[in-house]
């Protein structure tokens, strides 16, 4: 079985499976803005998560459906923590691990570039 | 109407609608390979283009429906330039435009950290 479906030593380009894998959930609707929100160790509570991405983009209402499926695609990729504190009622928080602070890295080019040319359009 | 759909000055966020419309495109399959093909000024005609990509992915053909999409795609939003030649036989080369080359630069550091955990993972 190869690593995340990579076979690196064979190949003359470098390995783009993880690339693509990762830029399929990059591009799915609200992903670079939860990544962005959570960036630098910022933690968010769900209700906090989905009215901080409402006050950015007033035309556009994210449903809890895919603010759901968002989150946990994102931690099932391992960019994203849940954090539940044993309290009454239970609190829950969430913000990006190691690995999704490295991925809003190294997505900042491409998110800074994007939005230079948009305003040189 | 708003440049690109993006309308910076009334959001706390910054504009991901460019980047969101971009990584779309990006992330569709053999594109980023196809992208990191013609980097750096390289020319292409297309069945170089086919065989190359074949060359880099034994297991997995592009098909000459998705080869030719993918072109016009990234044609159709700047990245692509194809370029005739007034010979006979008629000669055609497909080379990055500067926005293209931007764009390569942009993905770098993403493209080089997938691959930097593919082979930690």
């Amino acid at each position: 079985m190869e690593k995340n479906g990579c076979d690196n030593d064979n190949r003359i380009f470098p390995c783009f499976v993880p690339a693509q894998r990762i830029l399929n959930l990059v591009s799915k609707k609200w992903s670079i803005q939860l990544i962005y929100l959570l960036r630098e160790g910022k933690r968010f509570r769900y209700n906090d998560l989905k009215s901080s991405l409402h006050l950015g983009w007033k035309e556009d209402k994210i449903s809890d459906a895919t603010l759901s499926t968002r989150l946990l695609e994102l931690s099932k990729e391992g960019f994203l923590l849940r954090e539940v504190y044993p309290e009454l009622p239970p609190k829950v928080e969430y913000r990006l691990s190691e690995k999704g602070e490295n991925l809003s890295k190294a997505l900042e080019p491409l998110v800074d570039w994007t939005i230079k040319i948009c305003h040189e359009e």
